[in-house]
């Protein structure tokens, strides 16, 4: 059993992160987020006061810290007394705040795989690079690291294992599909950080089909999807983090990762790399001074926390898994429908931003119970599933089926 | 009668200029080239002793100048004993070499209009905005002061005087159009500094019509033109210098200037000034430091001088002159035909340079018989065309005419 969280970062994720933290410290204890600017973590807490989002009384707390800084890490996991951190900071901090856990003897929770910044798109498996090198470590000291409890990765992975449990025999296939078809009403944006986001897509695209990773370029493979509430849309197969560790942890069955894009963001996305704007190489200017170009398509694109208060429509992430069942071929699509302008109005966030920000939170909510404290490193597919949709079922993301018997919703209690 | 000419400039169309004046010589007398950076006056010159192309043994001598210094340039002037200034740097120098060419009594040619580098699309007629200011003084002084003598404006400006002089009664309507079919082999490119080029596409579109200046956004009027070479071509309404002169001097016609664009150009163009990379205003970087996004995106795209290499296809500039003859409708087509990869074996400059680069040479070799040394500030159209047309078909830029007779070349001796 343990309690008391600290969030790392104060993006979108970690405001959604500490709402809902907020809405369950009765199970989690106190709250406490640091980021480098402490002014960003004192807005959350405003948020979270504003929408009167404490449960019960307790400690909301924000702090200054570089994550980098991994003994001032330690020093403030000490000093609040926190026993699970929620790492939702950049991708550039997981190893930094991960050591400091194993160090200190808490939990670690994360919702994407490490990164270095000079590097993009690294040899596959990606966890193999980084997390998993810490994975004997923490089984020796008994340190509970659950990786990659987002939405995708996160969710996505315990529908996969959720089909292979419940409604297959023998699982061939897991295709993961995320679209957006919400609508921000700019002329472009990114749903997080561009600098972040364009690095998914720059690189090449990574599946693991027929026992094997195979390589594709971004945008070589489209496929029209027809699924509920948000219709049919084109998705592309792309390079994703749960793709790393389903490869592992499916007995074998191919795992791909499609995402929803518009004709129009692909043609800007086009027109800006094959210019070189999204280099992360400096360019030399006229009058020589040097600068990155993807730093000034950031700069001149609208902040992401900006389009929250617009944003209209809906997402639909979910899983087509197709194997065998009774001898017969079978698909189930396992799936969540989320809304931008009802996330906004819970916890002022758009809904990309909420359904990456509730799960961890699920997530912290096993650990403090104990069913998810499970002493070592994991990937979400290898964690009991169910317990885990079910608190994701009361708390803002509803798993639904669509199976030869139609679509409903799934409900574990 | 007046001879060696000083050239103002350095970039692609000056190296055209150097190469034409050096061929042409025995009328010019010397030649000189002045910019800011010698380095690149040093490369014209090894490219014109390259091509042998000095017709008789004569001066050719770079010198290093800031052309908005009018007391360097006054000296420059006298110092080389330049009676003729052919002005080919960028748009920001034209009033300071204009002034310095009054000041020392000696003929002024430039092939483009006067710009302040923080102001885009000024109040039409753009010319009554500077040129035309000092058009009382040259007068009073004596100064031949030829104002856009390159291919548009200036040669389309001779078409249309012609047209009106020779092919009908009355000129009802002018409508120049302009057409690069060439093909570069990049992605994307602009023919000639992208700083500039863009400022021509980010303002308003002023045409002359009905008597009155009239508005519109650029690419909102697109056209389909049937034109001889390069076939049917959909060019667009754009902003440029000539309609502001012959707004004046066409006896009340109406003047339009229509440009061709590919669909990939005006994607590339919408996206780049939609997300605001086109923009002379600096953004702020996260790191707290600015830039100009448009001096970012030129860093990014091929330097417009190492397009000729690769250059292939035809340009096809004229003009469509409407109007009553001899009491029924009758329209002509005057225009010229270039080819880019003739142009650079010729004067290792692609096309648009090329068109751009030759007929201030002609308007100089014109100065210096006499014929066009008028005493005082003139555009193309107020000038005699046959001597100017003929030295043209002579140097390099044949004129033709599609008419209801066919297609044919006008000759002028």
């Amino acid at each position: 059993m343990k309690k008391n969280v600290l969030i790392i970062g104060a993006g979108g994720v970690a405001q959604v992160v500490a709402h809902k933290c907020a809405q369950n410290n009765d199970v989690l204890g106190d709250i406490h987020i640091a980021s480098r600017t402490k002014s960003k973590c004192d807005a959350i807490i405003a948020s979270v006061h504003d929408k009167k989002a404490m449960k019960v009384e307790g400690k909301l707390e924000g702090h200054a810290l570089d994550a980098l800084d991994i003994e001032a890490t330690k020093a403030l996991i000490t000093a609040t007394g926190s026993q699970i951190v929620i790492n939702v900071g950049t991708a550039f901090l997981n190893m930094s705040v991960l050591r400091a856990c194993m160090d200190t003897g808490v939990a670690y929770i994360d919702t994407a795989i490490h990164e270095e910044p000079n590097k993009i798109c690294e040899t596959p498996p990606w966890y193999g690079n980084y997390e998993w090198k810490r994975a004997q470590e923490c089984e020796e000291k008994g340190i509970t690291a659950i990786l990659g409890a987002g939405f995708d990765p996160g969710v996505v992975n315990a529908y996969a294992r959720l089909a292979k449990d419940d409604y297959l025999d023998k699982v061939t296939d897991v295709d993961i599909v995320d679209i957006n078809a919400g609508s921000h009403g700019k002329y472009f944006a990114t749903n997080f950080d561009p600098e972040i986001n364009f690095r998914e897509f720059t690189g090449v695209v990574y599946a693991w089909q027929g026992g094997e990773w195979t390589v594709n370029k971004m945008f070589e493979i489209g496929k029209d999807y027809d699924l509920p509430v948000v219709g049919t849309r084109r998705a592309y197969l792309c390079g994703h983090d749960e793709v790393h560790s389903l490869a592992k942890n499916m007995d074998g069955a191919d795992v791909r990762f499609w995402m929803g894009f518009g004709d129009h963001y692909i043609n800007v996305f086009t027109v800006l790399k094959s210019i070189g704007l999204l280099s992360e190489q400096p360019v030399k200017l006229a009058d020589g001074s040097e600068v990155v170009p993807l730093k000034v398509v950031k700069a001149c694109l609208p902040d992401p926390s900006s389009l929250a208060p617009e944003y209209e429509g809906k997402t639909c992430i979910g899983d087509f898994v197709k194997g065998m069942k009774d001898g017969k071929e079978r698909t189930v699509f396992i799936y969540n429908v989320a809304d931008h302008k009802e996330a906004y109005n819970e916890v002022g966030s758009q809904g990309i931003s909420y359904t990456a920000g509730v799960p961890p939170v699920a997530a912290a909510m096993l650990v403090a119970s104990g069913e998810w404290d499970v002493k070592k490193m994991a990937n979400v597919e290898e964690l009991a599933p169910k317990p885990f949709l079910n608190i994701l079922n009361k708390i803002g993301l509803q798993t639904c089926i669509r199976d030869e018997n139609g679509e409903r919703e799934l409900h574990f209690d």
